[in-house]
């Protein structure tokens, strides 16, 4: 059996804060963690920095999501065996949307794919994940569905009940408490929510974002500074079916 | 002080079922219940029947979203008094976007908004707002805020936050795990989760969802039949503020 | 040299009936016609004898859209060697999403492509295009590119431009005034305009469309009686580039 | 009788250059001229130099757009009695939607609109011209109605016709083929079309945008060089009516 602990979309500052803070402590009791990096650099993409702090903290693979291209650094992550960008991409996007570890004699396969309901076009994931699972030698697999609309999410989870170990979503920043196994033995849940800052919207300060709403005009978003919070689901897996699906939340001290 | 019960959008005969069989239980704790009908007639609209049936497992209030317009029966039931439609739509819209109860004394005012992000066009609903809490005696306000976008729900939270008792999301279908209270005492959740067929994708049986998703074609959806769950919200509410918030979840035995 | 007409969107009854008066007339000027058929039965889908009518006219291959699915009657035209469905849809989608005649001892290949910016997720078009010009035999190629977004449609002409014959943008309902051959010889316009009644809505009697956008609630929408205009481009192709452009309208008496 | 061009988006510099250099030349035919400035400083919003150089080549009013706020500078624009900005935006946003304008001794009134079909959100425009319409004074009223989808377009133009002399759309950057005047005399055509780079994607270099389409990653986009192209409407006003419309085109040498 491994125990996997799968951290959402870390935001910005607070949220490598939080995760430097308290990953070390929780990989000790993992055999294997996930990071969503996707919004570890200033609220949007990854660079070298917030990509080596995640793997110093305890990460064994860092997933991305729709802001992946944000920073041009993460050209020159692309390669790196611990980095997984979006599966559903065109041949010959660099990098690779899934890899294979190998956990205490166990081989663990960590994907991320994209939704496309409210999100830009993208390839289709439910039959790039078709193509991906005829691939022998994958173990038990991880797929972060970084999405947007709950349809879509529960959709691939129900796809691919029976055929990868869990299913968890990403992208709205907000944990959903619907954590289950499916009936042929996926672990599924629409969101693993985010880590981030506390007190704001999504990760921005609520400035930003309120003055869009109130006025319909565009404004400037800045990252939440103060406490943060850290959202992850710990998964029990074996032989490509999950046992146990636990929702795990963190939250720095309100001072 | 008012205990309040917010129970998320039932969703066709699988969702009426189990809020008549467990609302009248629920009903007896609570000194006032909300119930979100957008999709309680055959998962989308309302009609006379499904709102009969809500009114008599102890609803005090129907709430609605933006489905609301889906059957035509539900025109004849816009003067009703227990029924709320979406406050942000034009003057001259029949019926009502709040309205004001009087509980063991005290009043609490239910409003219903639309969010405008990956929806249709509607009014702003942050200035809606406003202008409604100009009025005199509203007592405690409760918001069923109908929205997709996170970060919407979020900002109307933040925004409202020491101004309505509660802010509690719906139309996503799924509960998140982030029920607080905000720090000028408003309640918040970003999504209260739905009332309706469990096994099944928001709703549907997922053989039409999958089918469109894999297909890229449209496929006609079904309401899912078998086990239902009911997801809502607890609310201890004092002079316009919130003292508990607490998600509820209860499902039918899986057979 | 090959002179082909296409002709936009034909738009339920008033765009069946102008197409049956007018198109023989024209398709003895022309070597072949194409039509899109997209919303020729009701407005929305293709059926039998919308199919045929088409045919009878003149019509030597009918073109698609995002509404080709919404009769259950277009599955048992599919196979027709006169029917092209959009091209960038899943393998094993039914039908053919191009088609190549044979036209006076050359080849004309008949393309239909969705694009996928404001409309609903399918196959990315620019590699299925990619993909189908790799076939040998093609002769020249005409693409009926269903989109809505401008920028879309203009990077598909300059993408395929000196690849194809022509790339004809559909789906918008409006003829656009920028018909151009691009620097390597393909031809192309945003948009071919529909086959419709006059005085609609692109289609639409505007008492629906007007009740929804002023009400911001549903509407049913009915197709306008009373007369109709007939939108199309004459091409002249040799070689799979194009020697001249030019945009075709004829309206009905407005009695 | 007044006799007014509108030109359609300027874009960048390639649509400031052509603008400079026609404009006088058609200023001296026109009663007066309204441009469409919202992506005259670098294909994104107003600035400073820009709206000056559009107001001394000739422009009598400038509009705006969705990229209304993209620079700062437009911000110190606001009050300046040539630019109108959208109409549909909350009370207390800075500048005025509608100006009136003595023309020869004849009152005109310029309005900017935006749709909301596939755009961001704000106020209903539908009812944000009924309201401007009760004022008394206006003269003759042009609409500028900056939006996407040709439905929503065709819906302001039917909604007003016989209450304005124009509806005029913008924003999608392609002039439509579909001139008219509405029965009960208002002029309308879906879109001008823009002033800006040739052999561009709606002003931009297409190698931004086709890398996006084909990568579906997202890319740097730049304002396309060379030669220019200019987009407008001339339109013979009387007594809120329109008495003629017709299309102007003119393009620099492609050398
Ligand atoms: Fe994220
Ligand atoms: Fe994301
Ligand atoms: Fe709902
Ligand atoms: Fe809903
Ligand atoms: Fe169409
Ligand atoms: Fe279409
Ligand atoms: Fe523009
Ligand atoms: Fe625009």
């Amino acid at each position: 059996m491994l125990r996997v602990l799968f951290v959402g979309d870390v935001y910005g500052k607070p949220g490598r804060r939080v995760l430097a803070a308290e990953l070390p402590r929780l990989r000790a009791q993992a055999d294997f963690v996930i990071v969503n990096g996707e919004n570890a650099a200033g609220g949007f993409g990854l660079n070298r920095e917030a990509f080596e702090l995640m793997l110093n903290a305890g990460a064994g693979a860092v997933t991305l999501g729709n802001h992946a291209w944000h920073h041009k650094d993460v050209y020159s992550l692309l390669d790196h065996p611990q980095l997984v960008r979006p599966l559903n991409l065109p041949p010959g996007t660099p990098g690779q949307g899934w890899r294979t570890f190998e956990v205490g004699g166990q081989r663990l396969t960590v994907v991320n794919a994209l939704g496309r309901v409210f999100m830009d076009a993208a390839h289709n994931p439910f039959l790039a994940l078709d193509d991906l699972l005829q691939r022998p030698d994958l173990g038990s697999v991880f797929v972060d569905f970084h999405a947007e609309a709950t349809s879509e999410k529960a959709a691939l989870g129900w796809y691919l009940d029976g055929r990868v170990a869990a299913v968890i979503g990403t992208h709205t920043h907000v944990p959903t408490a619907d954590s289950r196994i499916l009936p042929r033995g996926t672990a599924f849940q629409t969101d693993a929510g985010f880590t981030g800052p506390l007190h704001s919207i999504i990760g921005a300060d609520p400035e930003g974002p309120l003055q869009k709403f109130v006025t319909e005009r565009p404004h400037r978003f800045g990252v939440k500074e103060g406490p943060a919070e850290l959202n992850g689901v710990w998964l029990d897996i074996e032989h490509n079916a999950a046992l146990r699906i636990e929702r795990y939340h963190f939250e720095e001290a309100r001072t």
